[in-house]
This record gives C-alpha cells, sequence and structure tokens, in this order.
C-alpha cells in the first residue's frame, strides 16, 4: 500500500475533517476544488485572483489541455503549476470523462478509446498509459485514474463488464505512474494516483468495485459517475452503500459535485473533497449563491438597489460594487460581470468549505448542516 | 469667460505640460483617457483595476449608458462615480459620434438628430439639451458638447453650414448645462464643459469654427472630427492650422486618437489630452504595445517562451505570466487572456504619458519623441 498523506483529525458521524499533505502544500479537508478547465477559470480569473478567493486547490481538465496548448509545451514551461503562476495544489482530471462526454465518434476497447477532438476533429487515442503520460507532462500535484464513465441510467450487464476493465484500466494506471515518476525528467516526481469507483447506481457492483480499486494502492480515491442522469437522492444512497467500503486513511473524492446543498449532504456521508463548474457556470448567468439563498441578479427589482450581492461578504465584488451596477454590466454583456460574478460564487463557495471544516472542529457540523441545507438552496 | 482651471507648467516647442484641476482631482497633462463606454473598460478591468494601471481619468459614453442602463438609473446611484466605484475624473462625451456612427436612418435638423437605437430599434431625439441633460444625470466630471461628427472626406459646403450648426448647438449646451448645474439636485454641480472644433481637413473651416467655438465659454476645447478616414498626415497639418487660434489657458483634447507614434506626433503640435479604443481593441487580438514595438501574440514563434509580454514591464500580466501561458488562453478563447492584455496595453499607454511629462518637465521632450516615434510603430 502506498504511503498515506491523509491524517484524519476529528470525525461527527460519517462526516470527516482531516488535512492532505501533498507535494505542493495541504489541503484541508473537506475541500472543494475551483475549476481551471484549460489551465484558467471561465471568466477571467487568474492564479493571484484565486489566492485572493482562498482557493487551496484547483482541478484542470486534461482532455482540454492534451488538445490545447498540448502537454508538451506545458511540459517545457516546467509543469502546470509554473505555467499558471499556481504553487499551491492541481488535480487534473484523467481526460476520460470529456473522452465520454464531449467527443464523438467513440470506440472503447480493452486497450483504450478512439475518439475524434471536439476541437478540430483530429482522430485520438487514449487508454490508461496515455492518460498518465499527459497528466505527468503537466506534472499536476494529483492524477486522476482513467476510467470509463457511464451515463445514468446504465444496462446492468454492461455496468458489471465496464467497472471490470475500468480495474485492470487503474492497475495499468497505478504501473505507468510509477514509471514516470521514477524518471529522472519527471516534471512532479510525487505526482500522486487516485482511483475511481464506478458501477452506476446498482449498489452492489459500487461495493464490489470499490473492494476491487482498494487493493490496488493509491494516494486517494474517488466516486465517479454521479451528478450524471440520477437523482439527488439516488447519489446520497450510492455514497452511503460505498463509503463503508472506501479506505479510512485517504482522503474521498466526490467528482463533479455540487451545489452547497449536496456538498453539505455528502461531508455528512463521508465525502472529502468535491469540484463542480456550478459556481461560475450559474455566476456567468447571474445566478449568486448568497447566505441568504440563491440571487437571480437579472431581476428587475435590482435596477437601482444599492447593497452589494450580499451583505457582510467580503469577496472583491461585494467590497466594490452594488447589486445595480452589476446587474447593469450583466445586462450589457460586459466581461467585467462574469469575472465579479464568477469571482462572488467561487468566494462564497471557499468561505462555506471553511464554515464547514469549523464547524467540525467544533464539533457541531450536524447542526450546521441542519441549519443551512433549507436556506442554500432557496431562491431569493 | 469662465474660469480657467489649466496650469500651464512648462512649454517646449508647442508642446505643453500643464495640470487640469477638475471638482475630482487634478489631471497631469499631457494625458490618456482610458475608455469604458458602458461604465466599465472592455475585458473585465474594474475600477480598483484602473487605479493598479495608473489611470488618471476615464472616458464614457452617453450614448451606450443612454440606452442602457439609462441615466435615471445612474442619477438614482448618485451618479457615475459612485456608480462605477472610481473617485477620479470621468468625462462623457456628447452621444454625437456614436449618433452619427453606429445609430440608423438619422435625420439631422437645426433642433437635434432622430435615430434608431442599435439596441432595440426605438426611435429616439437627442440635441444639445438633451446630451447635457443626459450628462448632467450620469454627473460626469467633463461633459462634451453635443456636435456634428462629419466623416472625412466631406464636401465644402455641406461641412461650412454644419459648422455653423455645431458653433449654434455649443451655445445651446453651454446655457443649458449653467442651468443643470444651478439646480438643488445636480448631481454634480460643478460640473464642466468641452466645446468641439470641427470643419473636416478644410484648414480655413477649421480656424473660421475655433474663432467661433472659443467665444463661447467652456472649461476646455477639443478637436474633434479627426482619425475618421483621413490620413495621419491630414489630421497632424489640421492639429497644427488650429492650434494657434485655440485659447492657450484651457485644455486641448484631440478625440479618438491614437497609436503612441499619433499621441507624441500630437503632443509635439500642442494637444494635451487622448482618448482610444487601439489599446483595449488591440489587446483583445494580441497585439501588444511594448518599447520594442508592436508585439503579435499569436505568433507561434511565442508558443514555448517563458518571457513576460515585454521585459522589465511592471504590469499585472508581465509581473506574473509568460508570453506563453498568454498566448494559449488567447488562442483558447480564455476571458483571462483578454483581461490580462488589455491591462498591458493600458499600463502601457499610462506609463507612455507618465514618460512623456517627465520629459516635458526636463526639457527633453522633442528628444524623447525623436527617439521612440521610430522604435514605438514597429512591428515585432
Amino acid at each position: 500500500m502506498a504511503d498515506s498523506f491523509y491524517t484524519l483529525h476529528k470525525t461527527e458521524g460519517a462526516a470527516r475533517r482531516g488535512t492532505f499533505m501533498t507535494p505542493h502544500g495541504p489541503i484541508e479537508m473537506p475541500a472543494f476544488m475551483n475549476v481551471g478547465t484549460a489551465g484558467a477559470i471561465k471568466g477571467g480569473v487568474s492564479s493571484p485572483d484565486l489566492c485572493e478567493l482562498r482557493c487551496q486547490v484547483e482541478l484542470c481538465n486534461t482532455y482540454h489541455l492534451h488538445l490545447r496548448p498540448g502537454e508538451e509545451v506545458v511540459r517545457a514551461m516546467g509543469g502546470l503549476h509554473r505555467f499558471m503562476n499556481w504553487e499551491r495544489p492541481i488535480l487534473t482530471d484523467s481526460g476520460g470523462f470529456q473522452v465520454f462526454s464531449l467527443a464523438s465518434l467513440r470506440k472503447i476497447e480493452e486497450a483504450g478509446v478512439t475518439f475524434q477532438s471536439h476541437i478540430d476533429g483530429r482522430r485520438i487515442f487514449m487508454g490508461p498509459e496515455e492518460s498518465m503520460r499527459i497528466q505527468s507532462a503537466l506534472g499536476s500535484t494529483i492524477a486522476m485514474a482513467f476510467d470509463e464513465c457511464i451515463q445514468n441510467p446504465a444496462e446492468r450487464n454492461y455496468t458489471s463488464r465496464s467497472i471490470s476493465r475500468t480495474t485492470r484500466w487503474l492497475a495499468r494506471c497505478r504501473k505507468e505512474m510509477d514509471i514516470l515518476c521514477s524518471r529522472k525528467d519527471a516534471v512532479n516526481p510525487r505526482q500522486m494516483l487516485f482511483g475511481i469507483n464506478q458501477g452506476s447506481t446498482y449498489h452492489d457492483l459500487r461495493i464490489e468495485h470499490m473492494k476491487a480499486i482498494r487493493e490496488i494502492p493509491c494516494e486517494g480515491y474517488a466516486i465517479g459517475g454521479l451528478a450524471v442522469g440520477e437523482s439527488a437522492e439516488e447519489m446520497y444512497s450510492v455514497i452511503e452503500a460505498v463509503e463503508p467500503f472506501m479506505p479510512a486513511d485517504r482522503p474521498r473524492y466526490l467528482m463533479g459535485v455540487g451545489t452547497p446543498v449536496n456538498i453539505l449532504e455528502s461531508v455528512r456521508r463521508g465525502v472529502d473533497l468535491f469540484d463542480c463548474v456550478m459556481p461560475s457556470r450559474n455566476a456567468r448567468h447571474g445566478h449568486l449563491f448568497t447566505r441568504e439563498g440563491i440571487r437571480n441578479l437579472n431581476n428587475e427589482k435590482y435596477k437601482t438597489d444599492p447593497l452589494p450581492i450580499e451583505e457582510g461578504c467580503g469577496c472583491p465584488a461585494c467590497r466594490n460594487f452594488s447589486r445595480a451596477y452589476l446587474r447593469h454590466l450583466l445586462r450589457a454583456g460586459e466581461m467585467l460581470a462574469m469575472r465579479l460574478l464568477v469571482m462572488h460564487n467561487l468566494w462564497f463557495y471557499n468561505t462555506l468549505m471553511e464554515d464547514i471544516r469549523r464547524s467540525l472542529d467544533e464539533g457541531r457540523f450536524d447542526a450546521f448542516a441542519r441549519e443551512w441545507i433549507p436556506i442554500l438552496g432557496r431562491r431569493i
């Protein structure tokens, strides 16, 4: 088994307060990763901005970076950290999710997947080894295993065959990553690898797969293939089913999730790490997360409203500008609206995670979750 | 005559080093105004960002703000300064230029112009009084007179009739602005008014018009209707013709100009104030102004270039990021590229103006202009 870099400080029910030590510094958990798809947060937010927003860890997409600028450009620049001027941890996904959601004309075989680029249509092959080589060239802190992400609902027999292949792919990822890390010219010789649990909404297959992949030593394990068509209740029940079989001394990452309520409900069920495009995507449509609920800034009632998006919020948008000004910028299609609103929502998410951690430290997470779940989901 | 708020410190040939004192603080001249069309710089640059870029004065467009969000929204928010969170001077144009360049189905009469909005097609009437009322509601530091901006080349008889009307319009602007400033509820009771010289490329008409408008007391005078089709040489010759007839104790503003070379050549001919969308528009296409010349960041040769856009530049883009990263962001269509490149170009322009002022202070402007004119216009 690989060494554990996760320290569990405290639990409350299934909820966990821990620290994950990486080659690029600690990640206090539970944590939310801010998504910088192509090496930048959508909306004009830079790495120094992310520090101001108190982001601990950024997620970048292997598929996008492979297509543009290409991993060899990033390697030549000294890796993603130097390229983006970001010193804290970076997690790269495997490219699998985008291959299965964005690319066209896919052909899945034991070796890997052949697909067409969504940018220029060229044919590309990616398997476990290719994904590891790309992520190694990017030099991220944490690489994700190459898996098949199945849409829900999925046929049971297909799911069963798919998770067996994903287990075999994880073994190949582990082997390839060990080779890559031992190379003298490795961008990050201490690159970590997380395995990914699949199995659609079949609890027994989820558990079977989790038992199989935990035998392959990884620095963390993720639950993948959720938030892709099933209900929130189904998602929570999958987490409850699989969580007891996840190694307690490794971080647990719920991929692509979710709303503030999803996060509270999942922390409650033992999840440590999250990522989601929702804060930035919703911001670009004028939907702002606040401690009163979700505010739609397009609403006419904010036309001459001198208050900030959220009273008492310390984000760069709320410190400087009124709802009226931000609504004007949004309606005028000004990039400045995108930037300021994305910054507000990321600040909100990063602050929520800090509040969750503090409530765990102080043994009052359950009360915290009960108080905020009814509020954070409502539209105001 | 209105009081003079312009102090002339030093001259070198026709070039002038002065300070213009406004109700929102001093503008050290020669100065370049950063253009925030609809109440924000294109590319996601905020008012606090502009302070970092050492912008002295921002220009906003009356036509755009009239259509969206409407001047009454801005007035209700306490005026443009509070709306945008910008305490330094703001100049608003009259709306005339956009009426003559963006709007359609124009009908020009003595009273003013009827036109169709380029946003929703509705019929709008704007004359001198309407322009002053809108700018008064916006509460800018400096309002521009409502004039007719003629495309070059223009027919001589039409030009002659047009400048007579523009003179009569200026008298109406002055009268209306005096009334508006005397109102108890004026957003800015000390709002300044600049008259605008027209006359196409006919030197005698330009001089005739300048002599007419200088009789109407204004806090400054502008040369309008240039950089709209004529050559740079024609533009310089118009400035040379009209400059001796401009009041020496008032700032001279050359509207919509221009490249760094245009600015050096015009300062040399006695101009104090400039505005242009070029730094932000060129930045969005990857064309960056540097002390070596104009760099096209789209060029393949910057693919893995670890240097900043301009070595030694202190702007937020050059302090943090490489050409390779910025080129990647630009090609990926990331908003962050727009923001960082616009900030570089505005920093370059604002720094150029500081350098021009310092060279005037030190009596070496002519040498400075001779040294930089051949360099700043070249493509590298």
